[in-house]
């Protein structure tokens, strides 16, 4: 039995949760369980399945009810939460509601630096395209100042930092500006199709089937401290892998800052001293160890998928109703569903190790340097 | 790492939902997953705490709300359970709805004996007293019928039997009745306090400090096939015990109906053959792994609140705005909350042995040897 180095880690997670399947809290919070933390799961939507598989059924909490919850908690003393992980909320006020209460809990533990943390997923959309309300982009660019590590995609690293990435420049320029106009100490962005942006770097890029995640710590004159991660891509849409970024990160990053000694974890915002490089930065360190575990993970859940698609489809009296296509759409989605709870051991050990690199200054263009 | 021996299973968790703390699904749900199971969560209430603290936020699913998450699984073919384990619904209507659930995936499975396997929790009430209103009780007698195995307490075997419960020989009668009244082919009674029962026994009845689960399996003429554990009672009332008691049973079940052979996991309801005696039957062998655990899991539980309580009470400006009484309620509740994910080792491992005994025959009234 591995005992885990996560210390005692109290955390409050907001998002939506679905009945089957693992996306969201339903995510989130097995895999932040299976690290030792305590998880208290504040649901924003109550639905029967994710999206992707273009149905489902269930009901949204409304803003009202999501600050009612939180009231819940906080008049019988139950808000000693030491993390706050923040998902997707289904509207524009519903975003606020959340985040009010990272504001509140930011409040209250505000007399003791790094006692309380909170890691924002501004879920806003992906490849090109907002699958949220315009108006919820206003409501996350508001609350962002508030967070202390956001882990957009690049697409809403666009919208949050106005700035178009088209090569390692832009890039760099967008995390440079979303520390500069949120004040947020840390940021992760998830899933950079690095071989795409090339072009203008001089860094050897990783073959196309590679994933890069780049990370960043502010230095206290606000310039970033960047880091890269490559790893292999896997052939198959996963949903519900942000989440587990984000669940896995949360657990590991308190690992590392507990690991970097008592000074870090009263620091506010756990932000390293400057002499501290970008690849012995807790946020690289958590991240090497994520992004392991994750890999595992999705790994056997393609093999667990091929196999699942490999026997016949089930013939029984409700498949006949569908179309083929939808039928055979449905099909994949579940067979695609990730094994989260049969590989949990990967989740404790991570069992490879994968690089991570400074994103090199000569890479940088000269304003950056 | 041990591996799990419970076999694959895919479970649809039927119960309430708290934010804080561990209670209906939000214990039972990690519980099963510790073990390996796939869980699938249809909440029927998002509260912010259990009852116990005597104040809580939040709403309740309605019966359509709850039929409706069902549906939404079923149209995108999401309903392929090995197990449904059904606990507290906020009324008699939704308790309804969650029966139909439950006939459904049973007519679903009905050409395949002992595909699924339905564990019902009926949730009424304790101590001699009902939290539910009357109406959910009628609604509990026309769907009992439906389920493989209940796990009633002793107030609610009295409910369900008619039969009031004051010695050995009404314990017997009521399990018996259980049996025939809703051919309801397992029962186990949890929590009988049989020090005050056993005037009328002539077996030596445990010290005031242990607490007695009594199950059974019915044999072809439907008697019953008796079983006792006795456990050492802890001196403190936990919320979620039930729930963790009726989610550990899933998996052990599983587990012990495996271990028996490819014969009992393809019988209808996994009624073991007559010959198998009470102490062999898998829902005895399961019940000692779940007492294991769960005194396990209790005992720390206890220890971790005794360190808890023995600390100083925080003051902050919250905390003033209460009576001292009801402050002190509040933090004593908090106080006992399992200590659930701390001490997953002990679900997944347990660590001590329990004895379970045939509830010999001549303990029995005459008129059920």
């Amino acid at each position: 039995m591995t005992e885990s180095l996560v210390p005692e880690t109290r955390v409050l997670a907001v998002a939506s949760h679905v009945v089957y399947g693992h996306v969201g809290n339903t995510m989130a919070t097995f895999v932040m369980q299976s690290l030792g933390c305590e998880v208290a799961a504040l649901n924003t939507v109550h639905f029967s399945n994710h999206t992707g598989y273009r149905q489902f059924k269930g009901t949204r909490a409304t803003a009202q009810e999501i600050t009612d919850l939180y009231q819940g908690l906080a008049q019988s003393h139950l808000t000693d939460f030491d993390v706050m992980l923040s998902g997707y909320a289904p509207s524009a006020a519903a975003v606020k509601a959340v985040g009010a209460i990272g504001i509140d809990l930011q409040q209250k533990a505000a007399s003791k630096p790094g006692s309380f943390f909170w890691v924002l997923d501004p879920v806003m959309g992906d490849q090109g395209r907002l699958y949220v309300n315009d108006d919820v982009v206003p409501a996350y660019k508001q609350m962002i100042q508030h967070a202390d590590l956001i882990l957009p995609n690049q697409f809403e690293a666009e919208v949050l930092s106005g700035i178009k990435i088209t090569s390692l420049a832009t890039l760099a320029e967008a995390i440079t500006a979303i520390h500069r106009i949120y004040s947020v100490p840390h940021v992760i962005i998830t899933s950079v199709q690095l071989f795409k942006l090339s072009q203008s770097g001089t860094t050897p890029s990783p073959p196309a089937n590679f994933l890069t995640v780049i990370g960043s710590t502010t230095r206290s004159d606000g310039s970033p401290r960047l880091f890269r991660i490559d790893v292999p891509a896997l052939d198959c849409f996963f949903s519900g892998t942000g989440d587990m970024f984000a669940a896995l990160t949360v657990a590991r990053l308190r690992e590392a800052v507990a690991a970097a000694g008592q000074d870090l974890s009263t620091t506010r915002s756990w932000v390293s001293p400057d002499s501290v490089p970008a690849t012995d930065l807790p946020l690289a360190r958590a991240a090497v160890k994520v992004l392991a575990s994750m890999h595992s993970v999705l790994e056997r859940t393609l093999e667990a998928r091929d196999a699942e698609l490999a026997t016949a489809p089930a013939q029984n009296g409700d498949v006949g109703a569908d179309e083929p296509q939808k039928r055979e759409h449905l099909r994949r989605t579940k067979a695609a569903e990730v094994r989260l709870v049969q590989n949990a051991r990967f989740l404790r050990d991570p069992q490879i190790q994968f690089a991570v690199q400074e994103w090199w200054k000569d890479d940088l263009p000269a304003e950056l340097q």
